[in-house]
């Protein structure tokens, strides 16, 4: 078994074919000879002006509204900084969540609240109940192709959770880096197009562009944008502005829709074979139906559980993230997440059916449909 | 006097002219070309492998020695991190010495021990006396062409310092973004060239190529190069890869050296023109006299301080650093740095006579020599 061909169903990387690397080399071309003398210097921690102004028009927001970072896991440190700063500790995620917020608001300090996750978004009687318990500094939520259970939240939750947010007084981090990646369906108005007042929204080119060159941002009140930026000149004085030099000349080059349309077409065929696969071979397992991004998740049928499955598979050189990592207060034991970008239609096919293979061999008569 | 055109004195960047910005557009395009699907994705939070192997080349280390990062200032934090998990806080610094790293110190929770600095480097007497009180996790140090002192530490006393680390039990952390800068004059060895079993060795391309690529560098115990990583990882992931590989691209085409000439060549007089003003116009003021980076440093002749002379400055169109902000704990009256490297000689020359109309206004007395 062992000289199978390895399978890597732990990262959510973009796939080595997404980068736009001619249209890059033309960018940085055009970036170091208009802009040089502004993208190698020192400049305000709130990144490079004209690509602030390009976002804040792609938003339909005011410039002052927008700050660029080095990708956006460290906005989400910023947030703590700036958010948490009074004695109020108290963060709501969604159960799951992605693994790094987790361990950065643990890493300041945070009183993590889950609330449970169901396929058209956050369980809203659980929010409520905790909502009676708990006043949250901020919720943390990725309305889009969740990561990592690829779902996506309804309209009707969105309005919920708006309604709550204000009756509360709590605001939302929403992280949308897989937004822009809807392969089919229709896309929902984003949290903070429906209340820029209780949503802080961050986004990333990461997916869209690549992560090489660190470009997250932020989108909201300028207060908040404001304190984020000082915690930002502290930590590192000045961001990435060649990078951030770079990517604003892709973008007003036009190149950006291009692209995006280009990541469905590479995408959409990679998702529809991993559906296809978990269907075929594991019809026993939970799993949600993603119409977009990394990601889906499957629920591996007790009493197998993740880290059984992890354990083997190995002699299959297969290799699986820990689903427990996803999940703030205890969890997960039975999670999955399969990201499926990087990898071609017969690595998708074969690696579920490995998943499967295993699970038939810890459990052989595993084969009735179980609830998460 | 308002007509006046306005002088800053305020902050360390680099020339306008100073920028490699041709170089660096060759070197952006062989760097897409030639590692694109390498750094425009996620990877080691060690940073570009090629420019750790070419680092680690250059200064005759072990690449597992080498991590690169975005800018040095959040190296400094990352240390900050793995040194000072433990119960002992104490970070010993000179006084004076680079203000965010004071600020970075102090959100950390240090308690920040200030070592005076002299002329040839920090007062040993002073620091073995602090020794005897204090256990330091760390003695962050800038040996050359300190920030903001423009001093740089003797030979005699870098062993001296040396023995003391070593007798003591604790690390230095050399922070040296200036050291290539030398106008005039002989380079000692760095303390890590002397030491490298205590020496941890920051340095940065800001000063060098540019900060706006933001590649700052440590060099030092690969375990705690290691511990760096970690830190690293959690808070961005990877850091921009896309900078690393055109600084690379640089370096490797042996651009370096020859722009370091041109940056000789181009601040060289800028230096010789601020002696020359601080000479003429504040004969009266001790001040500091380097051989190199972008600093020096003026000892205001007392009764009048830097916070006086601050106050009249703006009718005079002068912007002037506050003196007290390099001082840990307390001090720093009348002391004011004063960058010279994105000043013509002109403005320099008008600057500090500036500053001398001033003190002479405000104490028309003042005309004998004061010490520190």
């Amino acid at each position: 078994m062992t000289n199978r061909s390895p399978i890597n169903f732990t990262r959510g990387i973009p796939a080595a074919q997404s980068f736009p690397t001619k249209q890059m080399i033309e960018a940085s071309q055009l970036a170091l000879q208009q802009h040089g003398s502004v993208i190698l210097q020192y400049g305000p921690s709130y990144g490079f002006r004209p690509l602030r102004e390009w976002l804040a028009d792609w938003h339909g927001v005011e410039v002052d509204s927008v700050l660029c970072s080095n990708g956006s896991l460290q906005i989400i440190k910023f947030i703590c900084s700036v958010l948490m700063q009074t004695k109020n500790k108290t963060v709501f995620v969604e159960a799951p969540t992605y693994d790094r917020t987790i361990t950065m608001l643990q890493k300041h300090g945070a009183k993590i609240v889950s609330i449970p996750l169901q396929t058209d978004g956050p369980d809203i009687e659980v929010l409520e109940h905790q909502l009676h318990q708990h006043q949250p500094a901020f919720f943390y939520v990725i309305p889009d192709f969740q990561n990592p259970a690829g779902v996506t939240c309804s309209r009707e939750k969105r309005e919920k959770l708006i309604e709550l947010g204000r009756n509360h007084g709590y605001i939302y981090l929403e992280d949308a880096p897989y937004r822009a990646l809807r392969y089919r369906g229709i896309e929902e108005p984003s949290l903070f197009e429906l209340a820029p007042d209780v949503v802080l929204h961050m986004s990333s080119f990461s997916k869209l562009i690549g992560p090489g060159p660190r470009m997250g941002y932020i989108l909201g009140d300028s207060g908040i944008v404001d304190r984020v930026a000082e915690v930002a000149e502290r930590t590192y004085i000045t961001p990435g502005l060649l990078s951030h030099g770079i990517i604003y000349e892709f973008c007003r080059a036009g190149h950006l829709p291009q692209q995006i349309e280009r990541l469905k077409t590479l995408y959409k065929p990679l998702l529809d074979s991993t559906l296809a696969a978990v269907d075929q071979y594991l019809p026993e397992a939970e799993s949600t139906k993603p119409d977009g991004g990394f990601f889906l998740s499957v629920t591996i049928p007790k009493p197998v559980t993740t880290m059984d499955v992890r354990n083997e598979a190995s002699s299959y050189n297969l290799s699986l993230s820990d689903g427990r990592g996803f999940f703030a207060n205890g969890g997960g034991d039975n999670f999955l997440r399969i990201p499926y970008c990087a990898l071609t239609p017969e690595q998708i096919r074969d690696g579920v059916s490995r998943l499967a293979e295993i699970v038939r061999q810890l459990h052989p008569t595993a084969n009735q449909k179980l609830t998460m």
